[in-house]
C-alpha cells in the first residue's frame, strides 16, 4: 500500500524536531535541526531535506509518504504562511507550503505550533474522546490550543487561540516581545518565573533565599524549582504567584468555552503539583459557580515536541 | 401549510418579551410580562399562556405553530434547564422546557438569552453572512454570545460565553451579585457606570460636574450620558474608563476566537461614539500586530429585545 506514513515538523523558537509518523500515530523515527541559524527560510528547508530523506528511503522513499505537516508560530492553515513570527528569524510574511511542496515535491500543510500538539493532544494524547479543551503550553512563551466540538479554532483569519498573549493584569509586567505589559506570558512561562525571582530576591533585600546562592545570569526556573523543593520560601512564594495568574487566566478561559478540562505541557509543567495546586485553587476562586469544580487541570502524557509532531503529521492524514 | 409560525420568548431580569414569528424572521405580534413578579414558575407560564394565547389564535390557533423557543439568563440548551440564575426569582434548577411543552402542548427549546440575540443576529441582523462573531449585551449586565464557524459556542455543558463574568481587573470592583472582583460587568454595564460616576464624584471632592446636581439615587448610565454630551468632563471621564475596560475586555476575547466582529447591544449602546471611541482605542492597543486593524466593532440595528425574540424562536426552526 502507498502512503503509509506523513511526516510531521514542529518548529519551535530554537529547535525544529520532525518525524515519520505511521497512520496509527505511532512516531516511528524522529530528528531534530537548529531553527535560529538560516538567516534565509530556503536554507533551512534544505537542512530538513538533507536530513530527512535518508529517513524516507528507510521506509521506502516518497511513494509511501503522503505529505508533509508543519506547525510552526503563527503559522496560518488557510494561507499556508507564517507571518510576523516574533521568534523566529524569517521576517516578513513566510509562504512555507510552498516552500516545502516546491521542495519535496509533496503535499504540505501548515498550522500554528500550540494547535498542532492540541490536535496531537486530542487523537493520541490525554484529550483522546474530548470534544471541548484546551491546551496550554508553559515553555519559554505560553502558546495554547482551543478545541470546540472537536475541532481546533482557528477563527475567520487562521489566527485564533492566542491565549498566552491575552491581558491578566493590565499595565503590568512588560513583555519585551511584544510590548505588551500584563500578558499572561509574561508571568506564566519560564521566562516569566525567571522575572518573579529577580523582582522578589530585589523587593526583599533581607529575606533568606536559596536563590541568591546564584547569579542573575544562572536563575532559571529549573533552580526556582529546585529551590523549591528543598522548602526554600521565596521560591515556593514564586510558584504561588505564578499559579494565581494562571489560574486567573484559566478561570477567564473557562467562561469562554466552558471546556472539559485544561491540558497543559512544556516546561513549567516539571514543578508539578507547585504549580498545579495555586493553578486550581485561583482558577476555582474565579468561576461562576455554574463552572465550578467541573473542569479537569491535567498534565499532558505526551511529550511536547512527540504531541506537536503527532498533530502536525495529522493534518495531512 | 402547517406550522407557519414559531414562538420566541426572551426572558431578562425584569421583563419577558415574546411574539409570534414568521418563517422570514419577521415577528407579526409581540407582547410581554413581568418576569420577577412570580414566586412560582408555574404562575410565571400561566401567565405567559395566558397572554400569548390569544396572538396563537389570531394567526389561526396552535396548529400553525412549530414550537416555542426560549432565551433565558443561564439557559441550557442541553438540558431545557434554567440553573442557579443568579437575576431571576426562581432558585435552583428550573425544568423550563418540560414546564412549557407540557403547559401548551408544543414542542420547546431553551437556551442562554445572549445567545439567542447572537442567534437572531446571525440571522437577520448586522452578522448576516458572518461566521465568526461575539455579541456582547451592555445592559443592566454583561451578557455574551459567542459565535465560531457559524455555530454558537456552547462548550461541553452548555454553559460557554459568560464573558461578562472574565475579570479584567483582578482585585477590583466587588460584583455584588457574584461576589467577584473585576469582572467586566461590574464595569462596562449600565449598573457599572453608575457605580464609576459615584467613585470619581467622591474621589475628586472638589471638582465641578453636572452630577453633582443629582442625589446618589438619581444616578443612572443615561444620565452620566446627559452630562457627558453636555461637555461635562467628568461624565466623559466616566466613558472613557468604561471604554477602556471594555476594549482590554475585547482584546483577550479577539485574541481568543479571532472574530471578524464585535457586536455590541443594550442600553449603553445609546451613548455611541462616547463609549465606542475609546472602547476601540484601547481594544488596538492590547492586541498583537496579527490582529490589529481587522476587527469591526459595531452597533446592532436590531432592538435587543428583537433579537433575543428572533434568535429564540429560530431555534424551533
Amino acid at each position: 500500500m502507498d502512503n503509509k506514513y506523513a511526516i510531521g515538523v514542529d518548529v519551535g523558537g530554537t529547535t525544529t524536531k520532525f518525524g515519520i509518523v505511521n497512520s496509527k500515530g505511532v512516531i516511528i523515527s524522529q530528528s531534530r535541526i537548529p531553527s535560529g541559524e538560516h538567516e534565509f527560510v530556503e536554507d533551512f528547508i534544505q537542512e530538513l531535506y538533507n536530513k530527512l530523506m535518508p529517513m524516507v528511503e528507510a521506509v521506502g522513499g516518497k511513494k509511501n509518504i503522503k505529505g508533509i505537516g508543519m506547525g510552526a508560530p503563527n503559522g496560518n492553515i488557510y494561507s499556508g504562511t507564517i507571518e510576523y513570527a516574533p521568534n523566529l528569524k524569517w521576517k516578513g510574511i513566510i509562504p512555507m507550503t510552498d516552500i516545502i511542496t516546491q521542495k519535496f515535491s509533496l503535499p504540505s500543510k501548515l498550522t500554528n505550533d500550540a494547535n498542532a500538539a492540541a490536535v496531537g493532544e486530542m487523537l493520541y494524547g490525554c484529550a483522546k474522546n474530548m470534544k471541548h479543551f484546551i491546551t496550554i503550553t508553559l515553555g519559554t512563551g505560553v502558546g495554547s490550543g482551543i478545541v470546540i466540538d472537536g475541532k481546533i479554532v482557528v477563527g475567520h483569519d487562521g489566527f485564533a487561540g492566542e491565549l498566552g498573549h491575552t491581558i491578566i493584569r493590565p499595565g503590568g509586567r512588560l513583555h519585551k516581545g511584544t510590548g505588551m505589559k500584563g500578558s499572561l506570558e509574561s508571568y506564566a512561562s519560564a521566562t516569566g518565573v525567571r522575572e518573579t525571582a529577580i523582582e522578589l530576591i530585589t523587593m526583599y533585600p533581607q529575606k533568606e533565599t536559596l536563590l541568591r546562592n546564584y547569579s542573575i545570569h544562572e536563575l532559571t526556573s529549573q533552580i526556582v524549582y529546585e529551590c523549591a523543593m528543598k522548602g526554600d520560601a521565596i521560591a515556593n512564594e514564586i510558584f504561588e504567584f505564578t499559579g494565581q495568574i494562571l489560574g486567573e487566566s484559566l478561570a477567564n478561559f473557562v467562561m469562554f468555552s466552558s471546556p472539559e478540562a485544561i491540558v497543559l505541557f512544556g516546561g513549567l509543567t516539571k514543578a508539578g503539583n507547585l504549580l498545579l495546586h495555586p493553578t486550581r485553587k485561583h482558577m476555582e476562586a474565579n468561576l461562576l459557580p455554574i463552572f465550578k469544580n467541573k473542569v479537569k487541570i491535567i498534565f499532558s502524557e505526551l511529550k511536547e515536541s512527540d504531541a506537536a509532531i503527532l498533530g502536525a503529521s495529522a493534518l495531512i492524514w
